[in-house]
């Protein structure tokens, strides 16, 4: 029987080129979005396939997405659906506590309310802090918060495993560092690019360019999704998505205004983080999700100029930036 | 000048204890509680006190406790509202999101308001799950949870993290094993004492009675709380507060049925565990604040005898009894 997948924040960046790749293996798609930075337009192939079907609605409104869950015969559930935006998380602290938190506890209640059990998750390396390991590997020293976004994904981290624990829930949590590619919609590829765009002679960059962050490919992450959902039957699984390495920002920067043919005069506002809460130094180990057979294909530079080069082709996606 | 103190959950077991303590310390002190588990007799000694303001509202109330804590300068927050029940979490899974995550948030969102940046932390060991590594320390390998109570503070501790980064405050975070003593209400002692009073010829005991936990007499804790608070500076830190050790509930229980004079015929509902998310052994490692120079004063057994004592001064405790 053809499985049904729920994917919420399906009309994303991610959760829209997972959903392709879903009803690519045959599978039934149901995406709950609330299109607050989700965009119809990722959704076009999908929507001419019979197999897909699209809810828009907020998850903040429990009784609605329990409603949805009980429309059809759901297998599992990507919940993707997010405040993605580290960077601003102190100009308003209540969006993660919602978007994030509570919003992940009404689809475990959904589920639970529709006899649903097994649910993927898209946590975040910004959980480990700054981590004193590096590359920091999934069972490394208990952390310390240091943003609200962080503090917000570890707190949806620990809903679903007392859920695995305590209802028999299947949980898959992958703690990403930043996806790049095609349908990427905010990070620091999309605000060069932007901005480069705007004024080619000058660039800011945020701290002091020597951030060491991994950037990993979109179709890797979803490859390496796929993989351990199929894989792995434990209680709650947690795996690292990442590249073996990183770069520096300003490695990126040159690769970007190489590409773009630019030579801006460079600023910089100085200091070892970018922002409040931003880690200097993200590199997680990999070696869990190595273990299954994944390995990535897309190195951080080539997903940069991949990413770099849909920007270009789809200048549109700066029009409505969705950056409060 | 004196300082003043706002303690949320001050009517309850641990939090009145504080008050007393911080008011013989000739701390002026409001107490912020709902009276949903706290009892009024509690503060009895307080509210005869000149420098004790008692407030009755529900934290749950963003309004009410940002306006409550701008009617005095106050320099700290002790939070030890909580739902503090892990044993019937599953039965009502949107509580402990409710009454321990989001009214952390209301508190630390009220002290931003009111520009106060000091907060003291009630967290729990239970956010170690169930630990590799006993006695556990402060920076085990990060955790997988096993309750939605541990997965609840988890999330608050890591509200609290963020807001010490993001917005300049100073946190305390005190992971207890459970507290014993005077105006104890909740937990195996607790249970015990009532079931025998009952009944003295049957005891039914969860699990297999070997679980090993580790108990700490509530004024230990308290001069702990108070010693880190005023020996620390840092703007996040966490302490593991315990004892040197642990018994099995099977030890416990002998205290418990000598005291009394009672020989109950024993049974064993089996199992490692207590309830679904009970850990079978919780030992944490308190060297980092021993190394403050903080050392426990009563043993896990003679914390049985002054809890029993306590519990059979004050039978009424009994009567109204907070479990649902």
């Amino acid at each position: 029987m053809t499985e049904t997948h729920f994917v919420t924040g399906g009309a994303g960046f991610i959760g829209s080129n997972l959903v392709d790749r879903l009803l690519d293996c045959g599978r039934k798609v149901v995406v709950y979005d609330n299109f607050s930075t989700g965009r119809k337009v990722f959704l076009k192939r999908a929507l001419s396939n019979p197999n897909f079907l699209l809810w828009e609605d907020d998850l903040l409104d429990l009784d609605a997405v329990t409603r949805t869950m009980s429309t059809a015969p759901i297998d599992m559930v990507w919940h993707l659906a997010a405040n993605a935006d580290v960077r601003f998380g102190l100009d308003h602290p209540r969006k993660d506590l919602e978007q994030n938190t509570i919003v992940t506890h009404n689809v475990l209640e959904a589920m639970r309310a529709n006899n649903i059990q097994k649910i993927a998750f898209s946590s975040t390396g910004s959980v480990y802090g700054e981590p004193s390991l590096h590359p920091t590997p999934e069972d490394a020293p208990f952390p310390i918060q240091t943003s609200l976004y962080g503090a917000s994904k570890l707190a949806c981290e620990a809903l679903i495993q007392a859920y695995c624990e305590g209802f028999g829930f299947v949980g898959y949590i992958f703690r990403f560092v930043s996806a790049l590619g095609e349908r990427y919609t905010h990070g620091h590829v999309f605000d060069f690019c932007r901005k480069l765009l705007d004024n080619p002679d000058e660039l800011h960059i945020l701290g002091d360019g020597r951030q060491r962050k991994s950037y990993m490919y979109v179709h890797d992450c979803i490859d390496a999704m796929l993989l351990a959902v199929e894989k792995c039957y434990n209680k709650a699984s947690v795996f690292n998505l990442g590249v073996d390495g990183y770069v520096e920002v300003n490695d990126s920067m040159r690769v970007i205004t190489e590409r773009m043919g630019v030579r801006p005069k460079l600023t910089y506002a100085g200091g070892e983080r970018g922002w409040v809460g931003d880690s200097p130094f993200i590199w997680l180990d990999v070696a869990r999700i190595r273990s299954l057979g994944w390995k990535p294909n897309v190195s951080i530079l080539d997903g940069v100029i991949k990413t770099l080069d849909w920007l270009l082709e789809n200048k549109w996606v700066f029009a409505n930036d969705c950056h409060e």
